[in-house]
């Protein structure tokens, strides 16, 4: 099967990469080129030396997403890389994958490579025949990135590859998810650089079709449902808060003279409904309805 | 031995207690009461259920702290507590037990509370005889972090006591350090929570120490040691780019020309001396030396 030639300003060019610095001329594809028109993507990357804990990650996150229509983009390196396109395609879902050579030579060789570029989408923006060059990697990542709405990065060391990709993704102005891990591990490292630089914690793919607009608030999973818990006042105390707060602001005090309660007792039970979201503690300690 | 009781505005108050909101009238107290004059502490919290992992980094935390002469605040519950407490006094440092009952009758039990009762401080505002009630513990959490620096929150579950002394804690203008973890453990989910809505995210002691003036850059950890090996130019391009970078403002483009290389090679350098903290990428994509 020959490569295909889709040039910048051709229909099936993917719009998303005109909103991109150093967008390419032309993209080379391989497999079911119908896939480069689906849109929103989602790309998934990481280290070539994951944990078990990433690994099981990354493919979680790809199924659920693939499954809900997603395509996932990544750059079938070894580790998160080939663990996200193979659960997006264990689960009959779409993926794209991103190389640093040409769509005829993919590197690296292999089973999955094979599968992608069967059952998914190779795409290059160098032409057959060229090698991978050492440099084309971060190049080839700002594409990764550039296809997709936003980047999860499940795990990377803290200088690495993925770290080079969620730069580019933020320059393009596509979100970056990081996964967080245990500080004992390195592969960690780089997900928690991401978030004190500003990534968004992500814990669950259902956040990111929430985003999307492709699933509803009560699809939300667990976070979630703590959350609608939590949101239920625990006791007769909390429910005379709420109500003594209609229309006012009140302060601890004030609020324990009108119920007749002790002032530690209505404290805490105010601090558990801040936490909980219900009411807001303004300036000089008086509450409000949120 | 007789608890010994220190009132507001007594020369032997903590003078942090004073900046705090609703702060108690009296203080009493059980142990080496000369503890309570020993600033800046730091207080470790966390779940009563924790991981192996959880309690390991609260032992860890406390160690590294207490080695280096900062006090550490807990509340003596199963779990992370405790383990922060064991961990300061088996390093021969400091410890503080803010109870939510009498110091005579410290809630709970064992081992490990007489041990802090003797060797650490054993605190309260509540008179000797009280019992530890339900509605105690919350008000007893804003004295953990108003005699504290900091809080640092090992593992809590997503709506939980911690999470209590943590809005305590950001009320009192305490940081709030948070510990990621592995998503798929519910003792994580408070911690995550944290971190999304503003708090720090911590990895090793040495970044707080190093807040608190009590620790050289150089001994930073591995985190350091990374950042340090990142920064040097890893190869003649970079060098060269930095030196054309010096004084000037330029774009990818104009490099390359400039240095007679491919504009991609140049572009992942430059990516690269971003990431390292080497350059900065302005509007335009105009490069300039950080």
């Amino acid at each position: 099967m020959h490569p295909l030639r889709v040039v910048r300003g051709s229909p099936s060019w993917p719009p998303e990469l005109d909103e991109i610095e150093a967008a390419p001329p032309e993209l080379w594809l391989r497999g079911r080129t119908a896939l480069l028109a689906r849109a929103p993507r989602i790309a998934i990357v990481g280290t070539r030396a994951p944990t078990p804990y990433g690994e099981a990650q990354a493919r979680r996150f790809a199924q659920a997403l693939a499954s809900a229509g997603v395509p996932i983009v990544s750059g079938l390196a070894r580790g998160i890389d080939q663990a996200a396109h193979a659960g997006a395609l264990d689960c009959g879902g779409a993926t794209l994958a991103v190389l640093a050579c040409g769509v005829d030579r993919p590197w690296p060789a292999g089973e999955l490579t094979d599968r992608v570029a069967r059952e998914g989408l190779v795409l290059s923006e160098f032409p057959p025949g060229v090698a991978p060059r050492r440099h084309h990697f971060p190049l080839r990542n700002r594409l990764i990135s550039g296809l997709a709405r936003g980047v999860v990065v499940i795990e990377a060391a803290y200088a690495s590859g993925s770290l080079i990709t969620a730069r580019w993704a933020a320059d393009q102005g596509r979100t970056v998810w990081a996964l967080p891990g245990r500080v004992d591990h390195p592969m960690a490292r780089g997900c928690h650089r991401l978030l004190r630089e500003g990534a968004s914690l992500i814990e669950e793919p259902a956040e990111i079709l929430a985003e999307l607009g492709l699933a509803s608030e009560c699809a939300l999973g667990s976070a979630a449902t703590d959350r609608s818990r939590a949101g239920a006042p625990a006791n007769a105390l909390a429910r005379d808060l709420l109500t003594a707060l209609r229309g006012e602001t009140l302060g601890a005090d004030e609020l324990a003279e009108r119920l007749g309660r002790d002032t530690g007792e209505v404290l805490t039970a105010l601090v558990g409904l801040e936490l909980e979201g219900a009411v807001v503690r303004g300036p000089g300690g008086l509450y409000r309805l949120a």
